[in-house]
């Protein structure tokens, strides 16, 4: 990490600590962490407490959104430490608490190039922010809202050099508005989430085969016929521009092209590559509509429809999509057949390209760049094109290489339900891929995609976040910042912070709990759902049918992904298998954690006669066999017995059982930490009279095994 | 109760019971309660299972407002129960599940005079839902939402007819947006909790002291100085009314006059009685600035004012305010004074008379009917004014008397913080009052009053729900329905059931707690907060300095009224002492429950140094207190022994200390049965060897006294 200041005294140097996620020095709640942010030791370490009198000045640069912003993070501020600040700038800068300077206002729409750096110094009596930009500055009150700490005297923050700014120029957030509607408070409160954790694109999902979201006056059956009358009206939009602009984020907007076109062809059969009629899909999956290419009126209909988005959507990205198509329709169309073989298309993937180079000219007209899904690479493309990979490094760089710049999705899937950890070790640029550093540097950086088959208005928030933050550090932060387990502390701190901000991911799931059980007091059903997750990929539909239209309150949506208290008893697992031969470690809170998950069963079936529970009263059944097996595996380990026979064949099914498919669509994350202990009741008692290394040895293969079994 | 249908055979008499809230026969979770219900009886108890083919067919009248109700109750049912129910009308009512037949449509704008009644028979395989118009037909699916239960076998309706009409035409709720400013959709989900329990007056309070809330594009001044541009559009305004009259719901503005009146002075002084400046209030009370009666310009004023107001809000009423108006501008104003000297007005009450009747003829010409608070009461009023009463019985039966139409507020204050059980017992048809028929017919019905002055949109569902749900009761069902446990048992039910409107009631205290500890796991907070109330009437304002500018954050705004932990501990108490000299009953759930609380300080002191807990450590030790006392009062009790002589002085200085008003501005809800307890230890040892008849009586007293201690 290099020294912030290029002069500097010795004696200063000692008193600043260098502080990486590693660093024992300071433990900050950062995230993302900052590229450089020095701390001062903890015998000085001095403290600027808040106090009423707290008052914010400008100087140099200001305009309405940086008092805006302003306004935003005291009244955060006020509310978290339930104090009343002053309203309004004070006029004297030299005795203001904050004291922000501005160099410019930066892009009122911002776009890729806008300088989002910014330097903070809390130190005596003051904080200083400057940034080039009113955005730096944004992006620097998110981090002095997260400086802020409290002890026995009040509120404070320590005193802190930050020197940041992004590692990627592209930190989007994919949001999936087709398969489900979601109102515009959602959003709005999604951008908030964003800002505070300084994403920068709301990728905007707007049209797919499920719904057709966003108002064409040109062409009203788009969404008329296309949307069951939930869609953006363009005034709807330009306030989702504005309040995002606001924030310093970008709206991207995708129209999803050729294929995944079904809401197109609803009202506009014509544009189809089949005859129809068609009607909204209400299934999640991949489907045939596809537009004809090879149609000069399917032209004029995009490069009218185009022409209006453009005049909508200022941002000079637009994205046309271009995944998952099949060519089905295609195939079956002996026009199409025609056209190909009379231009010398080989094939599908050729015909796309066509489509796509045509669709990019349309949008060049209309002074857009063109972003799309990888499948539109194709050689006749402009280089200015971003390639969205969905499918990995590998075709990343493949564009990148061929002069594309591109933006990485694959890794970062979080509507599959993958554990915080999962995304937080992907990064945009693969190790392995040998890129110059022109290539590395037309990595622009990456979005989370939050693909919405299954997430409703009540559940969204909980399958965005927390999660999404730790890959907003991914984006922001230095690669060296990698620690797993420091992230996921800063995580539950964020998680919090992040509700002050109306998110709901940390109180929605107990509300369609009571709804299920029609009783407030749910304490049981908490402790279920907190040892399950949703099940990963795309597995929910296979498990449980699904459409767009069924209700989205089962136990699986009060399940949220990456269950802390698996990861926790994972955690404890760990030490008390490391514990061996002696088997203490942990001991005592493993079994008052399993006793409770088991007592959990009479106390859900004492809900009686709820048909609503019936998922969690067969989860409840299965989680009392496994925290039964895990307690006695515990006794057979502690008091050094061998189980007896049948043991190792019962409590062997009990855990297969316990991993198949489920109808409610859930899966039990602690699975992995009770098998572990199983498999280590059967299979330690071999090892004894041996040394403790053999143990620990042995006990290091069956922690490896458990997880993939 | 009346017999539902002249002819009916002895035989089907047999099997369907009346069943009044005493009734033992079917506990139901119908509130407010219908006007006659009869259910089958236990042995015959049918059920209409509810699967997905379930559908509902429209026969007679139907229209887009009846449909849009249809599929908002579906899409309620559907998340209830977590399956998917058609979409849309079914075409055959022959084969359809529930069969609305509508009579007509009923007022598109609500009115006084709509005819709400319905009547509901469920029974082998369909539900028929009858109403003249549409509004009661969204009554009707109001209840039957209420009536699905749930059991082993999966959702049902019961068999059961209803014949269903509301007691009182006026039933309100009071809606503060000046004190605080409240985003659209706290009140759009506001009106959706008022339709469910059948409230039908929405009461919005535009204007006080604090700000003013309404667009006026005659007068921007009004909002552009007077609101901190918190206020509505003449759009948004227009949103909200026809959302409330979707749901067959009134909107009255209330314009609050002559006083109450600083946020209009802000922009245009000249309308005081005082030159000004003025600026908007912050703190609560009651202040001067009070329009000038006596000017032509006012009136002028007024009336280019409220013929804007009159074409924007549709409802026939429109309330005047008139509340509160101490005349302090006009004592002072010497040209005031010769005003009235001249007029021969006698007092200030007079002038605002006066001011009255001139304000009310200003209404006429824009054909609105006047409403306004008692103060306005003046004998040349024309008898078509509604009185609104926030005194008391007492005027509003003068009001009837004097022929004019009475709306009750008193008793139903619930920004007071009171229990529902206080609400409840109070009849807008006082029964001493001695009413001739026709009086008592002019007597509306009633307002639940949500005065704005600690609420703010992440609050306010706490302070008005549930227990506006019990109010709202007191206003539809007939005056016997007034069992006070069986409202309680009800209301449980209810108040999670509005949650899935999207009410925040049940959930965001805890969302508060998060925030003000910085970690997620809240249980001993939570513990503390179920223990403790807001304290009641306007004593907030005393214990604890809040401005409308503070932040509505702290633990009292985490505090909820009517502490369910605090009656049902009351309950173990009585049950306990009712059992004396065994005092046995409930002992091991009363010291469990003792021994919760009192643990729960060192919990909550081990989230060190968190100065967001500063009033709830302080509260958990006052906790640790009183329930080390009411163990050791129980073990007294329990054990025969009689406390030594320090106990008693010291435990009551403890209870003395529990009962003082704090900077918190919470109070121990259970504070009365902790005390019961403790003066039963100290008292109750005297009377060993006595009769349990002379054992009852004592208990008896002591609980009396106990209570108001």
């Amino acid at each position: 990490m290099k020294i912030l200041f290029h002069v500097f005294s010795i004696l200063t140097l000692m008193t600043w600590l260098a502080s990486s996620s590693n660093a024992q020095e300071h433990r900050h709640n950062l995230m993302p962490t900052p590229a450089e942010v020095r701390f001062q030791s903890e015998e000085l370490a001095g403290k600027l407490t808040i106090r009423e009198s707290f008052s914010t000045a400008v100087r140099g640069y200001n305009d309405r959104r940086l008092e805006a912003g302003i306004d935003r993070a005291m009244r955060r501020l006020e509310g978290r430490i339930g104090m009343e600040l002053g309203r309004g700038l004070a006029t004297d800068a030299e005795t203001a608490t904050l004291v922000i300077e501005c160099r410019e206002a930066g892009q009122g729409v911002p776009s890729l190039n806008e300088d989002e750096s910014y330097s903070l110094e809390v130190s005596n009596g003051r904080a200083t922010l400057k940034a080039a930009t009113v955005i730096g500055a944004l992006r620097g009150m998110e981090t002095l809202l997260q400086l802020v700490e409290s002890g026995r005297d009040g509120y404070y923050i320590p005193f802190v050099k930050i020197e940041d700014k992004p590692r990627f120029r592209w930190r989007g957030l994919l949001f999936d508005s087709s398969r489900h509607f979601q109102p515009l408070e959602v959003i709005k409160r999604n951008l908030d989430g964003m800002a505070a954790v300084k994403l920068n694109v709301f990728h905007w999902h707007l049209t797919d085969d499920q719904g057709f979201r966003i108002e064409s006056k040109k062409y009203p059956k788009l969404t008329g016929l296309g949307s069951d009358g939930l869609f953006y009206t363009q005034d709807q939009a330009r306030e989702i521009i504005a309040y995002a602009a606001e924030r310093g984020i970008r709206v991207v907007p995708e129209f999803d092209l050729p294929g995944h076109a079904t809401s197109w062809a609803v009202g506009y059969p014509e544009l189809a590559s089949a005859p129809g009629p068609y009607r909204i899909e209400r299934q999640p999956g991949i489907f045939d509509p596809t537009l004809d290419p090879t149609r000069e009126e399917v032209y004029q209909f995009l490069d009218a429809f185009f022409g209006e988005m453009a005049a909508l959507f200022p941002d000079e990205y637009m994205h046309i999509g271009g995944d998952e198509n099949e060519g089905r329709q295609w195939v079956r169309n002996p026009q199409i057949q025609a056209f190909m073989k009379e231009r010398g298309i080989k094939n599908n993937h050729s015909l796309q390209a066509y489509f796509t180079t045509r669709l990019a000219r349309i949008l060049r007209n209309h002074k857009k760049k063109v972003m799309g899904w990888e499948e539109i690479m194709a050689d006749d493309l402009s280089r200015d094109v971003v390639i969205h990979s969905w499918r990995g490094p590998e075709s990343l760089a493949e564009a990148v290489k061929k002069g594309f710049s591109g933006v990485l999705s694959a890794g970062y899937y979080i509507d599959l339900s993958y554990p915080a950890s999962n995304h937080y070790r992907v990064d945009p640029v693969a190790a392995d891929k040998n890129l110059s550093p022109q290539e590395e540097a037309r990595i622009l950086g990456g979005e989370a995609t939050m693909w919405g088959e299954y997430v409703g208005p009540e559940t969204i928030d909980s399958r965005i976040w927390p999660r999404a933050a730790a890959i907003a550090e991914r984006f922001w932060s230095p690669r060296s910042v990698d620690d797993v387990d420091d992230m996921y502390r800063r995580l539950a701190v964020v998680s919090v912070r992040l509700e002050e901000i109306g998110l709901t991911h940390e109180k929605n799931y107990r509300s369609l709990l009571r709804r299920m059980a029609g009783v407030k007091e749910i304490g049981p059903l908490e402790t279920l759902v907190s040892v399950v997750e949703p099940v990963k990929q795309y597995n929910r539909g296979k498990q449980r049918s699904t459409t767009m239209l069924s209700p989205l309150t089962g136990f699986v949506d009060a399940a949220r992904p990456d269950s802390e208290a698996a990861r926790h008893f994972a955690a404890l697992v760990a030490g008390f298998l490391a514990d061996a031969p002696r088997f203490q470690t942990g001991r005592e809170e493993m079994e008052r954690t399993l006793v409770k998950w088991r007592d959990a069963r009479p106390a859900i079936e004492a809900i009686t006669g709820r048909s609503g529970l019936r998922d969690a009263e067969h989860l409840a059944a299965e989680l009392f066999d496994l925290a039964q097996a895990a307690l006695e595996a515990l006794a057979c380990l502690t008091e050094s017995k061998t189980p007896d026979g049948p043991w190792a064949k019962v409590k062997t099914a009990i855990l297969q059982q316990a991993a198949k498919p489920k109808p409610s669509a859930v899966e039990f994350a602690i699975l992995p930490s009770v098998r572990q202990l199983v498999i280590a009741a059967i299979e330690l008692p071999q090892l004894r009279g041996q040394s403790p290394l053999e143990w620990r040895k042995r006990v290091k293969t069956l922690a490896e095994g458990a997880q993939t079994q």
